[in-house]
C-alpha cells in the first residue's frame, strides 16, 4: 500500500456537500412546510446508511462462507463481523424512540404528500432478507402482489439477484453439512446421546402426570405438547420424518446439518468448537434483532396511524406484526436448544477426542 | 418533620443483610453448584424490586386520580410518576441482554430443580396488570384453569384484591367524562369535526380507487380495510354502535371517554389540554413497554427452552407471545390515532376559548 | 396547503442515489482496501446527519425564544424538540459501541491516509456548540491557534456566523430576565428565602463541625468546602459579589436571570411554573450528555490510538477528555441545585398567588 | 445429581419476603414520608445485588486464574464471564437515568436524615475495586483518612481482605508472563518489530516536521508529544527505563507482561491468540464501562446536589470525578495501542508457526 495520498479534509473525505443536501421538504415545496419532516427524512436516511453497512459486513461473511475450505480464522471474522451487525441492529431499535417524539397529529401535516411511497419500497431491507436467506415461499404476501412488485425495474432486479444468489442461510447450511466431527473416530456419539434422550423424555413426560398441581384439562394440554416434543425428537432421529416436515414447512435445515448444529451447541465446550457455537449463536441473535425490530416498528406504526392504512397502500402495523414472526430465518436454530440434554447426561468424551479438540501447549509453545 | 435522627449507615440503612444474604442456590444444597444459578436467582429478585417500585408509583397515580376532583397539579405528578415507571420499564427490557448471557445448556444445568416454579407465580406482575387495569375477560388462560390458582393462599388473596379495586384505567376512564371541555361552550366542535372527517374520508376511498399501482384483488382488500376504517369513525358519532363494539369487546372505552381523550389529542396544542395530552401519550407508553418486554421475553424464553414445556408447566414462550398482544390496557388510545384529522382540517377555535384554555399575562404577573 | 402532488416513490423522496452512493474508501482507490474504512465513513456521516437534525431543531427553539414576548405554546414546543434533541443524544452516545467493534489494529489499516481530516473538522459541531452558547473565552485551545483555522473558508464563516448570532444561552438568560414573578405582588419571597437560608446554612455548619467520625484534617477541609458555598449564597444575596464571580469566569449567568431560575426550581409544583422547569431541566440533560458523549469518545480515542497524536494533529483522547468539562455551557444552571432549600423550609404562596398560578376551572369550564 | 427435590415455589425460592420486605422509610418513620425515598432505597439495594453478582463472577475468574496451568477452556469461560460483568455494568449505567426521575428538591425532602450514609461506604463497591486490582497508593484519598475508615469493623476487615487477595491484574500479569510465544522459536519477533517501529516513527515525525497547516508554535506542541511517545518506545526496548516508570508510578504491567499482552494484540489474527485477545480486550471494556459509571454518576450526583459536601462528607460529585479516571486498573492494557504497527508492517511468522498456532483438521477431523 503506497501511503503518501493527498491532505484529506474531513468535509470532503465523508462527502458532506452531498450527505447534508438531500433533505428535500415536499411539504415545505408544496407551501406549508411540516417541521418534523425533516426528522422523516433523516431517521430514514440514517436507516438506509445504516442498512448498506449491515450489507456489507453480510457480504463479507458471505463470501468467506462460499468457499471450499472455511478455516477457523475465516469463522472468527464472520463472528467479529455479525457482532458488528448486532450493535448496529440494537441501535436500529433504539433508534425508534426518536422517531416516537413525532406526534401522530405532527405526522398528518405531510402524511398525505408522501404517498404512494413507503419503507415497503426499501430495496436494500428487501436485499437483506434475501441475503441472509428468507425463503421466497415463506414471505407473508399481501394480496396477490409479488413484494418485489412496489419497486421500479431496476431496483426489483437488484432484489432478484439476492433472491438468486447463495444466501447466508445456504452456505451455513452446507458448511454444517461438512463439518468433520459428526463422526467422533471410534466414538458412538448418536447412540448414546439417543439413549441420553430418551431417558430424558420419560422423566419429563413423568413430570406432567405426577403434576397434582395440573386439572386434567391443562394436563391434557400439555400431554399433548409433550407429545410434540417426542414427534420433534422421533425427527430427529429419523431422516425421513425430518425431511417430511421439511416438505410441509415446518422445519428447513437439512437433516445432518441440524446434527451438526446440535453437536456445536451440546459440545460447546470444547475450545475447537467454542467459535462455531459462537457463530451459530450470533446468527440467532440476528434473527433475534430483526424481529424484535420489526416487533417494535409495528408498534410504532400501529401508534402513529392507528389502524388506517399505511402510506404504502398497506394495512401498516398488521403488516409488520405479522412479518416479525415470518420472517424469521435461522428460527430452527433457535430451536435446537429443544433437543439439548443436561451436561451431566450428556455422554463423556474419550480422553484422545479432547485433546485434540483443544489447544495443548508446554511452556515453549510446543504442542 | 423533625431533623434529628440517630446517624446513619449506609448498610444497615438499606437492609443490605437481609438482601444480599437471599440468594440460595438449589444446585449447591442438591450437591453440584450450578454457577448461572446466581444470576437466576438475582436477576429475578432484581426485577421484583422493581416491579415493588413500580406498584409504588402505580399506586400514587392511582390514589390520585380516586378522587372527585383531580387538579392540574395531580395530573402533574402522575406524568412524574408514570415518567418514572417508564425508564424502568426500558431497564427491564435491557436487562434481558444480561439473562441472555446464561445459555441453554448453563440453563438446563439447573432448571429440571426449579419445577413448578415460574414467572407465572409472579404475585407482583399480576397485582401489576390488574392495577392497570387488565380486564379478566381479557386474560389468555391456559386450559381452564384460573391464573390465580398457580399461586398460594395468601398470594391469591392480593390478586383478587387488585382485581377488584378501582384500576387506572377505570379512573381515567371517570376523569376523562368529567373532562369539561367536551362541550366549548357555544363552539360546535363535534358538527365541525365530523363534517371535516367526511371530507377526509372521501378523500382517503379516492387515493385507494385512483391508485394505478394497485392490482384489482390488492384494491378489493384495501377497499374492505377502508370500509372497516369507515365503520369505526360511524361507532364514533353513533353511540349505539359504539356500545355493540364493546359489548362484542372490540373496543372498551366509554363513548364519553373516548370522545374525550379524542378532543385532547387533537387539540393538545392548548396550554391546558398540555398535560391530558402527555398523560394520555404517557400510558400508551407504559403499555407499550410492558408489550414490548412480554414479547423480548418470549423471543428469550423460546431460546432458552426451545418448544419445550416451562417451568410453570406453561407452554412458555407462546403463552408470553400471546399475552404480548392480548394482555395491553390501554389499546383503545393508542388507537384514537385512526380519528385524527390533519391541523390544517382542524376546526379554529373562537379566540375566546383560546384564551381561556392558555396562560396570559402581563409583565407584572396580571392575568 | 394544496394536497395533490405527483406520486412519491420512497427511493426518490429519500434521495438514496446521493446518500448511498458517497461512501469512497481511501484506502481501495490506493490500493488495498481496509475492510473497516466504510464503517468509519458510514458512522461519521449518520454523526453529521444528526448534528443536522439537532441543528434544525435547535434553530427553531432559537427562533421561538428570538422574539418579544416568548408564550406558553412557545415554551411547550421548545420543551417537545428538547426531547427530541435528548433521544438522539442518547442514540449517538450508544452509537460509539458501534464503533468500537473498530480494533486498533484494523483502524491502522486506513489511518494514515486521512491525514490530517480530523472531526476538529466538523463544521456542525462547532456551530453547534457555538448556537448552544458556548462562550468563545471558555474554548480549551490546543497551541495558540483558532479552533476556527482547522476549517477551509467558507465553512470558517459558517463558525463565524454561528458564534455572532444570539444564542440560546443569551436567549434564555433574557426570558429569565424577563420572567414576571421575580417579585410576586406583595409577597416578599426574597426576604423569606434568604432567612430559610440563613438557617440552612447555620445547620449544615454543625453537621460538620458536631461529626465525630470526621478527624481534624477532613474537618477543616470539609469547612473550607462550606465557606465556599456560604461564599455562593453571598453572591446570591449580593450583586455586586455575583458580578465579580462573572468576571472571573466563575459563573456566567446573570443576577436577575440567576434569581429567576431560582424561583423556577423552588416552586416548580405551581402549574404555571411546570413547564419553565421542564426547560431548564431540559437543557441541563442536553449539556449532560454533550458532556458524556465528550467523554465516553475520549475513552474510546484513547483506546483506538493510545497516546498518540490524533488523525488531526491533536493528542486526541486527551483534549477531548478536557473539552468535556469546560465546554459545559448550562453548568450555571445545574449548579442552581446548591441554592435549593428543602420544601418543608420553603416559604408559603399565598392562596391569591397560588390561584392565579394555576389552572381553575368549574366542572363547565369556567376559570 | 440427584434430581428429586421438594417442589419449588417462586415466592419462596426467591426469597422474596426478605428481599420485598427491606425498604423502610426514614422520612415516614419520622412522619413525614418523602414519595421518592422509596425510589432511592430500591435502586441502591439493586446497584448492591448487581454488584454481589459482578462479584461473583469475578471471583470464578480469579479462581481460574490463581494456578498454575491456565487452559484454553478456563479463558473460555473468563471471557463469558467478563461479557456477563459487562452487560451487567450497561445496566448499571442505564440505571442513572432511573434516579435522576427524582428532582433535587424532591431528594432535599429526606436528603439530610441519611447523614452521614453514602455510597462511600458500599463494602461490595470497594472489594470490588480492590479485587480487579485497584492498586492501594492510587487511590485517590479524601484528607488524610484512609478509605476504609467510613465502613464498621467487620466491614472493614471484609475490605481488607480483599486487598490483600491476589486480585485479577496480578493474576493476568502473571499469567502473561508464562505466555510461552515470546520467544517464536527461531523467529526473531522482537528485532524486527523493533526495525518497523524505528521506521514508523521517523515518518510520524515526518508528517508533523512537513505538515503546512501547523504553526510554529503548534508544531512544537506536537513534537513534544512526539518526544514522548518516543521515549514509550524507548522503554518498552529497554526493561530498565521500563522499570523506572514502574518505579515513578506512570506504568505498572510488568516488562515481560507488557510485551506479552503487546504480542497478543499484533497477532490476534492467529486462532490461538483469539481469545487472549479477547480476555485483555474485555478487561479494557470493564475498565471503561466503569470509568463510565463514575463519571455519569458524578455528572448525576453535581447535578442532585450542586457543589454541596455530599451525604457522607465528601464533596460529593468533585470526588468521583476525579476516582473516573485515577481508579482505573488496565489502563496499560488500553495504552498498548500506542504500540500498535500497521498490519503491512508487521514481521510476516513463518508457516511452521503459524500451522502452529491454529486449527488445521481434513475433512476426517485429523490434525
Amino acid at each position: 500500500m503506497k501511503k503518501q495520498n493527498s491532505p484529506q479534509y474531513y468535509h470532503d473525505y465523508l462527502k458532506l456537500d452531498s450527505i447534508l443536501d438531500s433533505q428535500y421538504l415536499l411539504s415545505k415545496e408544496l407551501g406549508v412546510e411540516a417541521h418534523d419532516e425533516m426528522l422523516f427524512i433523516i431517521i430514514h436516511q440514517v436507516y438506509e446508511l445504516w442498512f448498506k453497512q449491515i450489507l456489507y459486513e453480510l457480504d463479507s461473511v458471505i463470501t468467506a462462507f462460499d468457499k471450499g475450505t472455511v478455516n477457523e480464522s475465516h469463522i472468527g471474522i464472520a463472528i467479529s463481523r455479525l457482532d458488528r451487525i448486532i450493535e448496529i441492529q440494537k441501535i436500529l431499535i433504539d433508534q425508534i424512540h426518536v422517531l416516537e417524539t413525532m406526534t401522530p397529529m405532527d405526522f398528518l401535516d405531510f402524511r398525505d404528500l408522501l404517498n404512494p411511497a413507503s419503507g415497503f419500497q426499501s430495496v436494500q431491507f428487501r436485499v437483506l432478507e434475501n441475503k441472509l436467506g428468507l425463503d421466497k415461499s415463506s414471505r407473508f404476501t399481501y394480496g396477490s402482489r409479488n413484494y418485489k412488485s412496489h419497486v421500479r425495474k431496476d431496483h426489483r432486479e437488484n432484489i432478484q439477484k439476492a433472491e438468486e444468489s447463495p444466501s447466508l442461510f445456504n452456505l451455513l447450511e452446507k458448511w454444517l453439512e461438512r463439518t468433520p466431527f459428526l463422526e467422533f473416530k471410534d466414538f458412538k456419539f448418536w447412540e448414546q446421546y439417543r439413549s441420553a434422550v430418551d431417558e430424558m423424555l420419560a422423566n419429563d413426560k413423568g413430570l406432567i402426570e405426577k403434576n397434582e398441581r395440573l386439572s386434567e384439562d391443562e394436563k391434557q394440554i400439555q400431554l399433548k405438547e409433550y407429545a410434540g416434543t417426542e414427534k420433534k425428537f422421533d425427527a430427529l432421529f429419523d431422516q425421513d420424518k425430518h425431511n417430511a416436515l421439511i416438505e410441509k414447512k415446518e422445519h428447513r435445515l437439512s437433516y445432518k446439518a441440524t446434527q451438526a448444529a446440535l453437536l456445536i451447541l451440546l459440545y460447546r465446550d470444547q475450545p475447537i468448537l467454542h467459535n462455531p457455537y459462537k457463530l451459530i449463536n450470533r446468527l440467532v441473535d440476528v434473527d433475534e434483532l430483526l424481529t424484535t425490530w420489526r416487533y417494535r416498528h409495528a408498534l410504532m406504526v400501529s401508534r402513529m396511524i392507528g389502524r388506517k392504512i399505511g402510506t404504502g397502500g398497506s394495512t401498516g402495523s398488521e403488516y409488520l406484526k405479522k412479518t416479525a414472526e415470518r420472517h424469521r430465518v435461522f428460527e430452527d436454530l433457535a430451536n435446537l436448544t429443544t433437543f439439548l440434554i443436561p451436561r451431566s447426561a450428556l455422554p463423556k468424551l474419550p480422553d484422545h477426542i479432547v485433546r485434540n479438540l483443544g489447544f495443548y501447549y508446554d511452556s515453549r509453545g510446543n504442542k
